[in-house]
């Protein structure tokens, strides 16, 4: 009977419990690429994550881990010192906890991750494994990265909160590069208030402070009015997917949010021809020469995307840069009188098999137009796979996105039904 | 920053989470019609419920608490002693929480209570208050009863596991009676971890020991072969309620599961007839003395009961009891070689408006036939309104059923995903 106090009374450290858990579960997960065998004392005992472990893309270096990027090519590497982000949440306090998964070079080819709620289906990628560890439970909050809907399709399909941050937030400092012009750090939480305990970390102006606790941030702020973003690819979307983000609006509206149909930018069509043409540029020259001679090692979508890229002059190149200025000028011209706007995460849940990672056109605006994004998980499919709501703010405008964002969890089924605050 | 800290590190007991969780919400939820200004020490510090707060339906009586029975006509009533089940849990170690909103005499005419996940819809009934106060998260245990569906189906309209244990394994001594030969009690819990150990606790030959922890109760036991009971009332089950069984059998058999077509006592209607002529009889002999001369201050469906009752003879009853006694008779031979049979919790989810308390005929089977029945939570409906899929047991089989539902609520999506096991 004592035994059974153990549980409910003493905790176990975060550290402890996510060890616990990796060892149970991560056989079959497959999330982490690496592990240590032992970890040291947080280096800020005091700090706002102080102990917490935190899962590392493996396209992001680490001192003290390999960083392969998810490529046969860089197998064994060793950095030779943090990436920004990594030395910035270990002055926090964190304990860098292990390398997750990432497709290879942040791309499509996948690697061995399944996804938590149906280990037969994908995890979303390119933040593969960091999304399935949070989403499985091993830790609260892992770093991924996006170019296009690396973050926020994954977590969304793994059950997880993910926060893409404005673009230029986070340094990409010592993150393996896919397109510099789209490469975004970020993180995937298991509840909004983690990613508002990491945005308060990194932001730079050091004057967000991070929320005092989980109580202190629970109720988030109820938005007055949030644009609802279909676009011209409603149709193709799959029609559970719709049925949930139509669901997800009308209880947004019985709690007294004004919904109002909104475009984002330009047309989705437009924007995701854009996206692709920038990231097939720069991923060739970011790419090309890395694996020049050993391409055998290389997987088939990156080396189709290099092919692409190499298609592409360099005054394309800077014409669609031109073109992304614009947008990116104009980023914030469709919120109007809307605190955020609301769109689904994918047109589909997970798909079954590991070999797609998954459609990342829902992402594809926030991303290009650089405004921040956060999902939260609303709710399942017939067949029990997570769906997300996504909900994208005005540029730099981090900190109230969250807050929305929060509240916004707290009326759709998480693990708790918090919305009675 | 040191604040966050408290959060993670040192744990609040589970007795001051719950008078802060009942202290922020239960204003608007109203799951508790008494709670104490203070709380004693568990009388026993070691025991496998010490110091865990327990909830209690208001139709249980509590030495220190009053209890009403959800009736204007007991108002202020005060017990001299306990039900016998709330001094086994207090010999336990639990702390009794506070008295939860029932249904008039636990039948038909509501309470106060909302539902947690869509506070304009019922949490059902009878044991309403219990129902909502778990699946709100104040307490992870709560105490029902069930006379024909007042447990499971208030369970899972408010996203809760609910445990109706075999016919006559808990005394029903200081327990209202609604009608003696139908009435459970039972259990409304955040997992079915907390409705084992509560079983282990109540199991009367003391031979059951409860889980040492809950990550040792967490695996459960995998079943071979289920039966899937959709009876003759199927056509007229909610489309969504349909959709969500469905998908849950899917996910069964994908897991290796033998699902098999069931048939379980008699034609479901038959059972339903047979529960309502019962019920309708021993409620007006246990209740219509109890008010009479005071009818004024009941509810119209008590008063329509007890003048259906009234239409009943005794000749009657007694056929009745008979078909009841063959048929429990004959109760384990729909297993055949099944493992536990499932099938829904209710032909809709959470009606909106608080008067219905919403249909209980897919518990009756259960009910009538005394076998042991638990729900877990099934995923959410397009409104986001809790799914519970029901798994039934062999007579007596209390243990092996919570194993399997164990094992299956891993594989459905709760809190976590935890099915990776």
């Amino acid at each position: 009977m004592s035994t059974s106090q153990q549980d409910h009374g003493a905790q176990a450290s975060p550290l402890a419990a996510a060890i616990a858990a990796a060892e149970r579960i991560d056989g079959l997960l497959k999330s982490f690429v690496f592990r240590p065998a032992a970890y040291a004392a947080p280096v800020d005992a005091t700090g706002p994550l102080a102990g917490i472990p935190v899962a590392v893309k493996d396209l992001i270096d680490t001192a003290d881990m390999p960083t392969a990027y998810g490529s046969k090519v860089f197998e064994g590497r060793q950095p030779g010192k943090d990436a920004w982000i990594v030395a910035k949440l270990r002055a926090a306090g964190a304990v860098i906890f292990g390398k997750t998964v990432t497709t290879e070079f942040a791309w499509r080819d996948p690697g061995a991750t399944v996804n938590p709620w149906n280990t037969a289906h994908t995890p979303g990628g390119s933040s593969s494994g960091s999304a399935a560890a949070v989403g499985a439970g091993i830790v609260d909050i892992a770093l991924g990265t996006q170019t296009v809907g690396s973050i926020i399709r994954p977590a969304a399909y793994c059950g997880a909160c993910g926060y893409k941050p404005t673009y230029g937030l986070i340094p990409t400092e010592g993150t393996h590069e896919l397109a510099g012009s789209l490469d975004h750090l970020g993180f995937i939480t298991s509840s909004v208030y983690w990613a508002a305990v990491a945005h308060a970390v990194i932001a730079r102006d050091g004057k967000v402070a991070p929320p005092a606790s989980p109580n202190a941030f629970a109720a988030g702020v109820k938005p007055r009015k949030l644009g609802v973003y279909r676009s011209s690819k409603w149709p193709g979307v799959q029609a559970e997917v719709q049925r949930n983000f139509d669901g997800a609006v009308r209880r947004l509206e019985a709690h007294g949010v004004q919904c109002v149909p909104v475009e984002l930018g330009a047309d989705i069509a437009e924007l995701h021809t854009l996206i692709n043409g920038i990231l097939a540029y720069e991923a060739r020259a970011a790419i090309a020469g890395e694996i020049a001679g050993r391409e055998s090692l290389a997987g088939q979508n990156i080396r189709e995307l290099i092919a692409i890229g190499a298609g592409i002059s360099q005054a394309q190149h800077l014409e669609m840069l031109a073109r992304l200025a614009a947008l990116r000028g104009a980023r914030d011209q469709a919120f109007g009188d809307l605190d955020a706007i609301v769109t689904i995460t994918s047109p589909t849940t997970a798909l079954p098999g590991l070999e797609k990672t998954g459609d990342a056109i829902f992402c594809t605006p926030a991303t290009l137009l650089g405004l921040p994004a956060v999902t939260v998980p609303s709710g399942f499919s017939d067949d029990f796979l997570p769906f997300g709501l996504q909900l994208i703010g005005r540029g730099d405008q981090d900190q109230a996105l969250l807050d929305t964002a929060q509240w916004v969890s707290t009326i759709l089924p998480a693990s708790r039904p918090a919305a009675l605050a």
